[in-house]
């Protein structure tokens, strides 16, 4: 209830029936937004949220007319580009067709998303489980797991997200868990690959791949094979580091699963839909998961939708016992024709193609050159449209930039960094002591040429720490 | 990976670019339906999901041209009724601005969502954290409570349904939540209020308040006031049984958590947004709980969206301490577009007087001559356009037509009754042994007339199963 909103608003009516006049409203876009918006992940006095205004493919404008080239894709969701108007079209000519039908329905849209997304899904992936988002699709396919095999546990890596609902977060190997913890249990967290930071001594991608998955072995000993329903693993693990799997990882951590009965679930959230120049980023190493968690990319966040592919046998399991989870919004239409439309765009563009090219001529080089210029770059690794950039004091000793999960003044190395990005006209994805490269799978050679620019003279900034 | 379909598909490219042009596809709505998606809740090979082709207004039609009179809202959530142009038109032309903005920025049509929702919430609630449904507003609501009285358990009822995600399943209090089991710990579950079968052995409605404010002040008692964070309620518990509060003892909940500090969730993500003739349906008892959680109604599921209004007290929890959670469509733009549309249309169109009047003139009287002319129906009760009308082998006895949890066999009178009902053009929402009367907000006098009369024919099966 505002009283004070109504009692001054000049005498207008309460209500803006007139949405679409923003010139007719009292208060301004930010006003409202730091009255009434909470947002997620931060401390609600400390925040001061630009307004978007404008968007098309790979830029975007703030209220104050500054326009961004976008190297992050909001929160790597973007992958076809802003407002790409065919995928506009076909949300409108939906929205104009059949808005929302229950899951209890067939539906056309919701048919053929899920078959487009079999078809493009490896192995007998073939039935598709929708949902609104990243979390409800990990917590699903937990769920699915654990019914399937009739265990408890589920394995996941450190330095993983996961999504924040209790069974998602609880599966996170990342700070953000630690506040809601203690959370759903029979969650085990272990080490994956990660050979600059290798958690395992190993100096070679091979040594790394044997001992994490070793290690993994270990683990799976010592807790018990027979009590473990899943191992859920970022293919390409995104925003904790964009860790790249050593070749011969994911299909060690497959043999490892049909070994005890273990059901493998890639969660393929960020690392899906083009990002790593494939449709799945688990297709770069030709393994197949039981399940497959996707969002994102899948109709790039136009409207919400998430799910889990699963495999024939997990199917099976609940062909006469009945699946015991849903959602009001489970296989929404126009959320559904806005993933048909934007799987045909994507194949009728070249876009898989596209974000090799690119990578392979632009952006890897590019990323290569940026390394040997700056001081502050410890390592730069990544496939397709996703990058890390590994920001260091020294490259010998190989310190962070700033230390793991700092905050407010031990941050401010990398705050100074965002804000030249900022300042330059480029709008990065800044993590810890990372930078990463997620720009639109749609960022033409031109354009990522000129992010790069951009960000090699950013870097002039956090070279500035370095010892 | 669809190898049989690409392989038969007679010539054409694996790919339908053309998802328009339904006349192309070589299989069959249905047949992609049963191949490819996977349904909540259900048995898969159970199941032939009918195909809605059509929806306007109050009705839908399924592929094979029947049209229903629809008294179900799909899932309680087509509040506005199908395809309401205006809202419509309202989608279309916010697809054509902006369809995605991450929770990091400002928005116009995020800011203008939160601050109308802001307005028709009662008290200091006057903050939104938008999320894609309700099962991660009820999760956030928690996680909202636990953090700002730094204490772990919830309670919430028996009898409830809050969602499927880990936490939400675990405050759910029926059997959606069996096979989810072991979940989040320090969920404590209650009885609230229902008179017709009263946990309390009450024989009036001010009785069976008083001592069910008895038993959740005795259950506070032994589990601790300083261990509780919040008590989550269904303002009118809706799936599971259109329980409406009896006068007083909502009330009687507000004061029980001022004393003791606990946070009182209203969930209202079936019961708002008009569902109750109400803004909120807990503004019919003139109570403020600390967080309201909102989904279905608020624009009625056109676009995913949900979310929580929070007290001023809640929010300043996290003024200068990070908010721990956090979603990719948090403050989406078209879904917030979209609720901005809605209630400007409820406003406009006098929706929720609507309700009102033909709750009085029509709803109300025409269940209670069902009532009376039915042996079978135990019990009508509801508020707005959310009646339960319950069924019984015998009025004395009040034994349920089908036991609690029936399904196949012993489940079959009620399948009886749905099949009627469908059979005269009626499409019904079933529960255990209750047929609920939940049509959209918009519907007409003589509309609900229809389908009164309808009903009323319908129960003549369920008459057969009397003693
Ligand atoms: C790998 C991964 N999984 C799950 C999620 C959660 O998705 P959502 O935010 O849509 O719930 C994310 C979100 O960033 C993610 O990156
Ligand atoms: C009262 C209540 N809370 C929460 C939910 C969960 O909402 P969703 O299905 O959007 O996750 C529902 C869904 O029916 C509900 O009725």
């Amino acid at each position: 209830m505002l009283a004070k909103v109504t009692d001054t608003a000049a005498g207008t009516a309460p209500s803006s029936a007139t949405p679409s006049s923003p010139a007719q409203r009292v208060r301004s876009v930010t006003d409202d937004d730091r009255a009434h918006v909470f947002h997620s992940w931060s401390a609600q006095a400390q925040i001061s949220p630009p307004e978007i205004t404008w968007a098309e493919g790979s830029r975007f404008e703030t209220a104050d007319g500054t326009r961004y080239l976008d190297f992050s894709s909001q929160l790597v969701n973007v992958n076809i580009g802003y407002q790409h108007p065919k995928l506009v079209e076909a949300i409108q000519r939906q929205a104009g067709r059949l808005l929302t039908v229950s899951p209890a329905f067939a539906n056309d849209m919701r048919s053929e998303a899920a078959r487009l997304i079999a078809e493009v899904a490896p192995g007998d992936l073939d039935s598709v489980f929708f949902t609104n988002g990243g979390a409800e699709a990990t917590e699903n396919a937990m769920r699915m797991a654990r019914l399937h095999t009739g265990r408890q546990k589920v394995l996941t890596t450190y330095r993983s997200y996961h999504g924040a609902t209790a069974g998602a977060i609880a599966a996170t190997g990342e700070p953000r868990r630690w506040p809601s913890e203690p959370s759903v249990p029979g969650i085990v967290h272990f080490w994956g690959p990660y050979l600059y930071r290798s958690a395992f001594h190993a100096s070679t991608e091979d040594e790394e791949r044997d001992r994490a998955l070793q290690h993994l072995r270990d683990t799976i000993m010592v807790e018990g094979p027979q009590t473990i329903a899943a191992i859920m693993l970022e293919s390409v693990v995104g925003t904790n580091g964009v860790l790249v799997p050593p070749p011969g990882y994911l299909a060690g951590v497959r043999e490892i699963c049909d070994e005890h009965g273990i059901v493998f679930i890639a969660d393929e959230v960020m690392a899906g839909f083009g990002r790593c120049g494939e449709w799945f980023a688990i297709d770069r190493w030709e393994v197949t998961p039981d399940l497959i968690c996707f969002a994102k990319g899948v109709n790039s966040g136009y409207v919400p939708l998430g799910g889990v592919v699963i495999s024939r046998a997990i199917a099976d399991t609940f062909a006469d016992r009945p699946y015991p989870g849903g959602l009001t919004y489970s296989g929404h239409p126009l959320a559904c024709a806005s993933a048909v439309a934007s799987i045909g765009i994507f194949r009728e563009e070249g876009i898989l193609e596209h974000v090799r090219g690119v990578e392979e001529t632009v952006l890897r080089p590019g990323l290569e050159a940026i390394a040997a210029r700056h001081p502050s770059v410890g390592e730069v690794r990544g496939v397709g449209f996703m990058y890390a950039v590994e920001l260091v004091r020294s490259r010998v000793s190989r310190e962070p930039l700033v230390p793991f999960n700092a905050s407010g003044e031990a941050a401010a190395p990398m705050a100074e960094f965002a804000a030249e990005c900022k300042r330059l006209g480029l709008w990065p994805f800044v993590h810890f002591n990372r930078t990463h490269v997620v720009p639109p799978c749609t960022t033409t050679a031109d354009e990522m040429r000129e992010g790069l620019e951009k960000l090699d003279a950013a870097l002039e900034v956090t070279d500035r720490h370095t010892a």
